[in-house]
C-alpha cells in the first residue's frame, strides 16, 4: 500500500463533498435557525458546508439567491390545494392555517420572507397564481387580489410569531391590582375550558373575523357591480 | 498647574458618564436597529455606552430587563386614547394604525416584542387596561378580549413588516407569462390611480375586514345573550 491508493486521500475529505442547491438550502436553513438572519452570510454558509467560499459561489451567485431558494423550499410546504376545489372563503381559511403552521416552525425566516421579492421564484409564484384564480373565479375584482393576499399574509406572519410566545406573556405580575379589567380578561382567556391553545384561539378569532369581513366587502362590490349593469 | 487639577482628569472621560434607564434604553434601541436582535448583548451595550460591563449591570440587572425598558419606551408612542372616547370599532381602528406606524419604524423589535412578557411593564399594561375597558364597555365578553387583542396585534406586526417591503416584491420577473392571472393582479394593484401606498391599501383592506368581522361576532354574541335572558 502506498500514499497513492485512494483510501488515505478520502479520509481527509468532508463526508459529502458534492454541493447542490438542496444541500446549500438545508445548511442555510440550519444557519438561520441557529443564528438568526444576521448570521446568514456566504462565508458562514461555506464554513457550515465545509467548503471554500469559492466552491460555494460556483453554485450560488449571492446570498440573495440562497434566500430565494429558502423561500421556495419553505413555500412548497404551504398547502394551497383548496383553491382548486373549495369556495374562496374556505380555501383562504385552509391556506392560512397551513401557512401559519409552516412559518411557526421557521420564525427566524418571517422578517426575511415578508420583504423578499418573489421574482423568478417559480413555486411561490405558482401558489399566488392559484390563489388569484380562486379569488377571481369567486368574483373578486383583480385589482383587489393583491391587497387581500398581503392582508392575509401579514396576519399569518404575525400569528406565526405569536405561536412561539410564552404562555404567561400577558401575566401582569405584581401590577395585577392596578389593572383589574385586563387581569380578569387574561385569567378568563387562560381557563382550561378551551381545548385549543391560546395562540389557536386568537388565530381563529382573527381569521374568522377577517374572512367574514372580506365576505362583506365582496358582497358590497358585487352588489355595486350589479347596479352598474 | 499640576496633575491634581481636575481638567486633565476629565479630558480622558467619556463625555456623558452618568448611566440612566433612558440612556441605556436609547443605546439598546440603536444597537438593535444596527445589528438586529442578535447583536443586543450586555457586553455590546456596555461598549456602545463606553462603560465597563460592571457599570452597566449596576443599572440594568439583565438583558431581559433592558428588553422590558425598550418595550415600555416604544409602547408609549402608540396612541390608544381613542378607547376613552370613541365606539370600540373606531377606537380599534385608530389604535391599530398608530401601532403599525410605530412598529414600522422599529421592525427589528417586532420578533422580540411579539413574544416578550408584559409582566411589570406598567405603561404597556396601562394600554391593555384601556383597550380592555373600551371593549368590555361595548359588550365584548371579557373572555374574548385577549384573543381579539392578540389577533389585532398579530395583524399589526405582520403589516409593519410589510411597510418596509420593496415596491417590486410581487414582480414575477421572467416568469410573468406563465402566471398570467397573478401578473395581471400585481399590475392592477400598482396602478397610480390609488393615492395610498400598496402597504396602506393592504392594511386598510385587512383592518376594515377584521373589524367588520369582529362586529359580526359581537352582534352574534349579544343576540345569543339576549336569547338567554
Amino acid at each position: 500500500m502506498t500514499a497513492a491508493t485512494p483510501a488515505p486521500r478520502r479520509a481527509g475529505r468532508p463526508p459529502r463533498s458534492v454541493l447542490s442547491r438542496d444541500r446549500i438550502t438545508a445548511a442555510a436553513l440550519e444557519l438561520v435557525a441557529d443564528t438568526g438572519y444576521a448570521g446568514l452570510t456566504m462565508s458562514a454558509l461555506a464554513r457550515r458546508l465545509r467548503v471554500a467560499p469559492s466552491a460555494l459561489y460556483n453554485h450560488a451567485g449571492s446570498k440573495q439567491e440562497v434566500l430565494g431558494w429558502i423561500q421556495e423550499h419553505v413555500m412548497t410546504m404551504v398547502d394551497f390545494s383548496a383553491f382548486a376545489e373549495e369556495p374562496w372563503d374556505e380555501a383562504l381559511r385552509s391556506w392560512a392555517w397551513s401557512y401559519r403552521e409552516v412559518f411557526a416552525r421557521h420564525t427566524p425566516l418571517i422578517p426575511v420572507i415578508a420583504v423578499l421579492p418573489v421574482t423568478d421564484a417559480e413555486k411561490t409564484l405558482r401558489m399566488y397564481e392559484e390563489v388569484t384564480l380562486g379569488l377571481t373565479r369567486a368574483g373578486w375584482p383583480p385589482e383587489r387580489v393583491v391587497p387581500v393576499i398581503v392582508a392575509l399574509e401579514s396576519f399569518v406572519y404575525g400569528s406565526a410569531l405569536d405561536v412561539t410566545a410564552p404562555g404567561n406573556i400577558f401575566d401582569p405580575g405584581a401590577l395585577a391590582d392596578r389593572f383589574p379589567a385586563f387581569t380578569t380578561a387574561v385569567r378568563l382567556a387562560a381557563t382550561p375550558a378551551a381545548d385549543e391553545s391560546p395562540a389557536d384561539i386568537a388565530f381563529r378569532t382573527g381569521l374568522d373575523g377577517l374572512i367574514d369581513g372580506l365576505r362583506v366587502q365582496l358582497g358590497a362590490w358585487l352588489q355595486a357591480e350589479d347596479g352598474d349593469r
